[in-house]
């Protein structure tokens, strides 16, 4: 069963950590150093008054510090600095930290305890949930991972106002998509609160999250290692991992690439079911910035890398579709043909 | 629950496979280039005969290849050639392939399915069995891992026939260790096999590596992920894993460092639990033959080694030790001194 997020403020972590069965000692708190800067100080303080002595390990913020040089730099430092089984691992950032420290914890000494603390929106309704960690290879994204299941996830919205207006915009991707696939009233209500959460309400993001994340979380429990179920997180993933890969990583934020992912996703899922209302769900989508150059990526390649992603069986793309807003389904026999004409929706109206 | 390991012929491979689960398609076979000398082409082509077309990859024997550079080489070389999900491993060699491969196939795509056909004694009765998978790391052996379940487990014991002198030698130490931890009767049939043992008789083999592959499995069935009981199956090791430290890894087999570490252990043992019958336990233990310089390790570093194996919690050495032979108990207040006086034990009769 995964572990419920607690929706708490950032200064209660060192109590979590506590309930969870963390003894005083020390711990491992990997960051990047946007995310340092801001509340570095304060989370070490407030673990230090509870007598968990952390050691702060702050790396460069971005995707590329999703790769191999960094984990091995992680494992070099904690088992320099003694790491032993119990001593925690507090991933302290957004989707790259998240990742890259919890395969780090899933796989030191086989294992040590791991709290999730995300800081971004994209991490916060879903990387952070379900326990999936990894990082990249020059083959393509997540390829070298594993499923983790957490200690704890502690999530913050207040976090929330420090982020740069990218990153929040770019986390509303991941939103939109927990209302397309399956829930239709959240996607009446970000219809509805669109503004506002452009515009980054406190308030209406402290009511958004919580429900966006527990889409993510309903999903995940119904299928924890991705058997079935769980692949319809994967909307818009496919094209967006393709589009991170011929743009070369950092190009685009995930959510970016997930938003122009999701917008052939829609093309694709009005062609296989004719009642389909991509307007609607397009009208939404589309208001998420993506930066120009999109057009300019050779629809070829892009076929090419979707070959590429992990989740393509016996050479078929599987594509997740929905056939109503709040309703998905896998299709593995979209033909290339129209898929190539998905791309080109994508570019034209973004591009 | 653990799987439970198949006693058969090496050529049932694809059969088994097949009733795990695996589809027609591809498989990635990784072994030794020992073990692909003597059984690569046979299995390959048995897998080939059931539509399970493999790909062999054979890295050099030895305990320097439980290594960094040996995991990206497989990561590198599997999704060059399209690893998929679904696609399984098969680790086909001794402890350090299986460990090696094994932790691979955890990582690959968060997990592909693994098949473990252990060819040698000690992974036979020991290493492919309760589902540890890792690699070694600068600072100590098996630092980096997962725990990870295979899906199948194919054991024959007629390929020991196979078998360096020295490897059978080395694997007889988990054997005893097995007997002397959790089963007397094992401990006695032993003691009674020991002749036919040691001049690795076929039917004898045949006889006792399922019985003592059934205590490691019986140990793992109750505590998976070793948060206790599973603990006294590292009788012996923590010793061990100072001497291929301290040694350098390559310079004794695991086998032998156990038998070492064991010898150690019983030296202890006797001075915790005063009627423990050392000399009965070390009458069988003190057979395996361990290559002479022992003596010349010095035992200061043997102590600071031994502090950083991955078992060491808050700073205290917690050792396996027996009350009596078939008993193990984890102790976690032997003083330093005592400690040393079981080096010297160790050291001074072996050496």
């Amino acid at each position: 069963m995964p572990v419920p997020v607690s929706f708490a403020p950032l200064d209660t972590l060192p109590r979590l950590m506590r309930s969870r069965g963390v003894e005083a000692g020390r711990c491992l708190v990997v960051t990047d150093e946007r995310v340092a800067a801001l509340y570095g100080d304060a989370v070490c303080k407030g673990l230090a008054s509870e007598q968990i002595r952390p050691r702060l390990l702050a790396l460069p913020p971005g995707e590329a510090t999703k790769s191999h040089d960094r984990l091995v730099e992680i494992y070099d430092q904690a088992l320099a600095w003694g790491m032993e089984r119990g001593v925690p691992v507090v991933a302290l950032g957004g989707g790259v930290v998240g990742d890259l420290a919890g395969f780090a914890a899933a796989t030191l000494l086989r294992g040590v305890p791991l709290f999730q603390v995300p800081t971004t929106l994209v991490a916060q309704v879903d990387s952070s949930i379900g326990g999936k960690t990894g990082i990249n290879h020059a083959t393509g994204k997540n390829l070298i991972g594993a499923f983790y299941r957490p200690a704890g996830v502690l999530t913050d919205t207040a976090v929330l106002t420090s982020l740069p207006a990218r990153e929040w915009t770019s986390g509303l991707a991941e939103v939109f998509k927990h209302g397309l696939i399956a829930d239709e009233a959240l996607f009446a209500e970000l219809e509805a609160a669109a503004d506002a959460l452009f515009e980054r309400d406190e308030d209406t993001a402290g009511r958004i999250v919580p429900r966006a994340a527990d889409v993510k979380m309903r999903i995940v429990r119904e299928d924890e290692f991705e058997t079935g179920r769980r692949a319809i997180l994967n909307f818009g993933h496919t094209f967006a991992h393709a589009i991170e890969k011929v743009a070369g990583y950092g190009a685009y934020t995930h959510g970016e690439a997930v938003a122009a992912g999701m917008r052939a996703a829609l093309y694709l899922s009005a062609q296989v079911s004719t009642d389909f209302d991509r307007a609607r769900a397009d009208r939404l989508v589309r208001r998420i910035p993506i930066p120009p150059g999109l057009a300019s990526l050779a629809i070829p390649d892009l076929m090419e890398a979707m070959k590429q992603d992990k989740k393509v069986r016996g050479g078929g793309a599987r594509l997740v579709l929905l056939d109503r807003i709040g309703r998905a389904f896998v299709d593995g026999s979209v033909p290339p043909r129209l898929v190539e004409k998905a791309w080109a929706f994508a570019q034209e109206v973004v591009g």
